[in-house]
């Protein structure tokens, strides 16, 4: 089996959105991905830190779906890292209420050695210092390094992010964030700078309006599938970016035709994780429900001209 | 050649934008509409009023491109609509500067005998009176009324928009007036709540984030060609109206499989409208020009999985 190395936060996560709200549940951006890479007959590891806080019933669950928690580290003295958001009516815009690092603080990743030859390596949403921390531990060189990251590292940690930018095939990020990195308007003109920094790939999520697969002179567009209710937005861009991932570990084809079916199955798992507060959709969605909706995201944009 | 009527504006505006800005040119939801729709083989008609302040050449430029403007009248004493826009540095979000509706003021609009019978009524953005009225005018059944309208007319006329809104087959709005409409935030909701007013297809237009055409159970997406610049925004929504109606009348085929084409169409025109300033682009496209850009767009969603 092909060998996929993910590296994020594992987290709890308190929501609430106009439907309602929880307590501290699972979240964090390396279960995201994890779960939604576990769709696709990949060996998967991530690499991650917890407190002793972090129930042993979440790790069993990733070890359920073939996901190694051997690389997340338990600092038993330790508090696990503690996100929590209000979104507003539109769901487009959410407020941080609380951000507790706890343990994330003095994290010093940790490659399981049955890991370092990983195909292809899916750096999750945290600190660039993390992210570069696991490039440099890897043996081989990896077919395929995607690295997901947010404005709140530019803000904050822009030299160290731009050093593992430079480093990776392919990133993704969000249309104001391209903005932001790039310092350019048009998706265009930010996706072509953006390539200059190093990745050959750029892929920029629109949330509700699709996402955008740039490289060279060619553009492939995803849409979002319209949906009836979108219950809780956690965790889409970090859902998308595992089926992304997972689904180019498993078929190991990294040509341009390829990304774009990435794409796909990465905005179909996306479209499932908001369907429900937190990792649950994901933890139950089944094979067919995935192959079903596949089959209107096809029928969402073709035409016979 | 199948018959295709057009009612809406035909007007002077004046245009800031982060480029440039421009004095009093030629506008109005009819004139982008009747150019746009130009590019299909089909006889058209314009319905509407200018005063005695229009030039001539602005309706020999229209009767050049085969649009019949003897619904055009002309009111010698009267000033031509007049609208005034600036466009933010995003060009998402325009603030009106000035509206001056002079001869519209007291517009009762004259279909032409011989555009009584035409298969496809391509309602413009106008008062919904003036949309109704030119309905009541119609001696056959058309095959198929085409219904563009904007927040204006909701805020100010909504009992007569609901009243045009019945008896029209396809409307067109933006996602935000699909919301306003219809009381609903997601759009799958909103276009069904559409649909009960009476038209069975709803096309919801995103601008840069493409349009979405919605029958029964059916969605269809058209995207948006991420362009490096847009010039100017102005005429784009009826650009997009011009060439999904055109296409429409022109085929002669109302099927839902059809209408996915004639929103391809449609996106594609309404993408040259705003690489130049009002209708200067509209008015030098050429057909090769089109039809190299519609391959970009069969390419921007097309993957084999």
């Amino acid at each position: 089996m092909r060998k996929l190395l993910i590296v994020g936060t594992v987290a709890f996560d308190a929501i609430k959105t106009p439907f309602g709200k929880t307590d501290k549940i699972l979240g964090g951006a390396a279960t995201y991905i994890g779960l939604s890479a576990a769709n696709f007959d990949v060996s998967s590891a991530v690499v991650s830190v917890v407190g002793g806080d972090f129930p042993q019933e979440h790790l069993d669950m990733l070890r359920d779906r073939k996901v190694d928690t051997s690389g997340i580290e338990i600092v038993s003295d330790g508090k696990t890292f503690f996100w929590s958001g209000k979104y507003d009516n539109d769901m487009n815009t959410r407020e941080t209420l609380a951000t507790e690092l706890n343990v994330l603080e003095s994290f010093n990743p940790i490659v399981p050695d049955n890991f370092k030859d990983a195909g292809v390596v899916m750096l999750g949403n945290l600190h660039p210092s993390v992210q570069n921390a696991v490039l440099d531990q890897l043996s081989d060189n990896p077919k395929l390094v995607v690295l997901d990251t947010m404005n709140f590292w530019m803000d904050i940690a822009m030299p160290e992010l731009k050093e593992v930018i430079k480093k990776v095939d392919v990133i993704t990020i969000n249309d104001e964030e391209a903005r932001q990195l790039s310092g350019e308007y048009s998706l265009s003109v930010a996706a072509e700078k953006i390539q200059e920094m190093g990745p050959k790939y750029v892929v920029i999520k629109k949330g509700e309006h699709g996402a955008l697969l740039f490289h060279k002179d060619e553009v492939f567009f995803a849409p979002a599938l319209p949906l009836r209710e979108v219950f809780d937005p956690t965790g889409a861009g970090d859902t998308f970016a595992g089926g992304f991932s997972g689904y180019l570990a498993k078929t190991n084809d990294i040509s341009f035709a390829n990304m774009k079916n990435a794409l796909i199955h990465g905005s179909n798992l996306a479209s499932f994780c908001v369907e429900k507060f937190g990792t649950e959709r994901m933890q139950n969605v089944s094979s067919s429900e995935i192959s079903d909706r596949l089959s209107r995201f096809r029928s969402l944009t073709k035409y016979d001209m």
